[in-house]
């Protein structure tokens, strides 16, 4: 039963880290779209700390890989939509089996994830908006608190200071571009293969948008490349006929997104590039705008999945396999 | 001046190691085939080391990152063939000026890598064979003598008695592999996208067979799937005419490679499955052959790309962009 705030529920989780013995470790588990909602935030530890790994993996690999340094001194993080993910359940109990003080994300009280948890944070769900409440928002409160209370991390303040706007900046952001999302649309309904290419905190976003939405959702042939490996192998398939769906972030990374976007746009002429600074990004604090961000894309891009699949005829709500058999 | 041999090289790196004050973390870094080369080495530190935690980023993004726990208690280890990439040597000397023990790897004796790394190693370069001295060994002898070297892990023993029989095991997969090989070339040779699927371990050599040779080689369309992830997004672009290669390891994830294929193989007519038992992976020590069989996968592999570049007319040579422009 949801009978706490969504902030109480994290404050009562953040007490108990705080209250831990020892932190030498995040571990970030979920699948798919939840895995990808756990990137930003393990990068995140790794600028922001100096005394906590960070490490996302989803939840069956978390299990084969049984990290040797999971124990006691862990928070392990984990996040399932619906709650029912066997994987990411059964994570859930081995983390908590070896010492782990294990946080849950889910949008269903009562669910197994809830279930299997210390601390549970019912997250709310709404696509196209955002918010402090929503589950990427609820994530980086977490991280970020778990380093003001371990460290002494300043940035919690910021985030929260961010997190208080992001919903205007995403409304916005999504009007201003009603034209560019209609464009696109109609310029790709009859794609058979679109990439989306990122670095730094929005590999997250760009991951998801290549694996939920064009792969699970459209049908189309994806992959999400780093754009720092992109002059490594993958530049190689750029032509002038193929195209790339790519996020320019602010922040230490935007330099790698920049010298990709460089290049891709000489030889493709099918490129969808997505600025963070056109998207309102920096009405953030900057001390934290990099790492908010991605919340900021995943809503604009979901905007961008909406019309591509009304120009295709193609809901984002159709599977051809998924919850319709045993896997 | 290439005046010790490679084993000597190791030796003293290690040397080095084990007389560092405390060692926190290994930081795997480099770009593209190099970067994969780096991922089963995470893996190996994240199963077996308890006081170390190991990260594999590309050089890019390393810069970007800018890993606060990067310090006196890292090491740093490189790897680049030519030894002159530029996001890896510059990643060198930051991570030397930050106080990390640098380790690089490169062909090339000289190279701005090696003068920019306290330690180097010249590794010995030959595609569809392996030994102690290719690169992917030179690795996992360093990943293990650090183990060894800080934590007393014996298993450096058993990587070496693995490493002395690989040579035999790559020799005859590839020969048993003969027709199978031929029969992909064919069935592939006109196909604009092929899919790679792996989890644990083996997820780099995929990660490096959709990148390097279908993208980058071979320009056809790919993207390495996790296959703990499939199930979340990816799987519902699986359709009978949908080629994917999957490799299905020895060791802990084997059972997540299980459930993808048996899905895949359920849906798709185009399954191409190497399997590392069918590859004598076996033969070597139970405690390190998953450590060890992406070296397996990484050269057999290669034998099916060579194939099908002669089955394309388009050799593994051809560039457009690499090596002939500025980027």
């Amino acid at each position: 039963m949801l009978t706490e705030t969504i902030t109480t529920q994290i404050t009562n989780a953040l007490k108990a880290v705080a209250d831990c013995g020892t932190v030498t470790d995040i571990f970030y588990v979920a699948c798919g779209g939840s895995y990808a909602l756990m990137l930003p935030n393990q990068y995140a530890v790794e600028r922001e700390s100096s005394s906590i790994a960070g490490q996302a993996l989803n939840a069956a690999e978390f299990k084969a890989r049984a990290p040797k340094r999971l124990g006691k001194g862990s928070v392990v993080i984990l996040c399932s939509h619906s709650g029912t993910t066997p994987e990411t359940v059964e994570a859930a109990k081995i983390a908590r089996a070896a010492g782990a003080l294990t946080i849950s994300l889910t949008h269903v009280p009562g669910s197994p994830l809830d279930e299997a948890s210390e601390h549970t944070i019912n997250y709310t769900h709404a696509p196209m908006s955002m918010s402090a409440e929503h589950s990427p928002a609820v994530l980086a409160r977490l991280t970020f608190g778990i380093l003001a209370a371990r460290e002494g991390s300043k940035l919690v303040v910021d985030i929260d200071a961010g997190l208080a706007k992001i919903g205007g900046i995403v409304d916005k952001a999504i009007a201003d571009q009603k034209e560019a999302i209609a464009a696109y649309a109609e310029a790709h309904k009859r794609e058979p293969v679109i990439y989306t290419m990122a670095s730094g905190a929005n590999y997250g976003p760009a991951y998801s948008y290549a694996i939920c939405i064009y792969q699970e959702m459209q049908w189309i042939h994806s992959a999400c490349i780093h754009a720092g490996e992109y002059f490594h192998g993958p530049f190689e398939i750029t032509d002038f006929d193929v195209p790339f769906v790519q996020l320019v972030g602010v922040g230490a990374s935007r330099s790698v997104d920049e010298r990709a976007l460089a290049f891709a746009q000489k030889y493709s002429q099918r490129m969808t590039v997505l600025d963070a600074k056109a998207l309102g990004v920096d009405e953030m604090p900057a001390s934290v705008a990099e790492y908010l961000q991605p919340l900021v894309f995943s809503s604009v891009l979901r905007a961008y999945a909406d019309k591509l699949a009304d120009a295709k005829g193609h809901p984002l709500s159709v599977r051809r396999y998924m919850w319709k058999m045993e896997y």
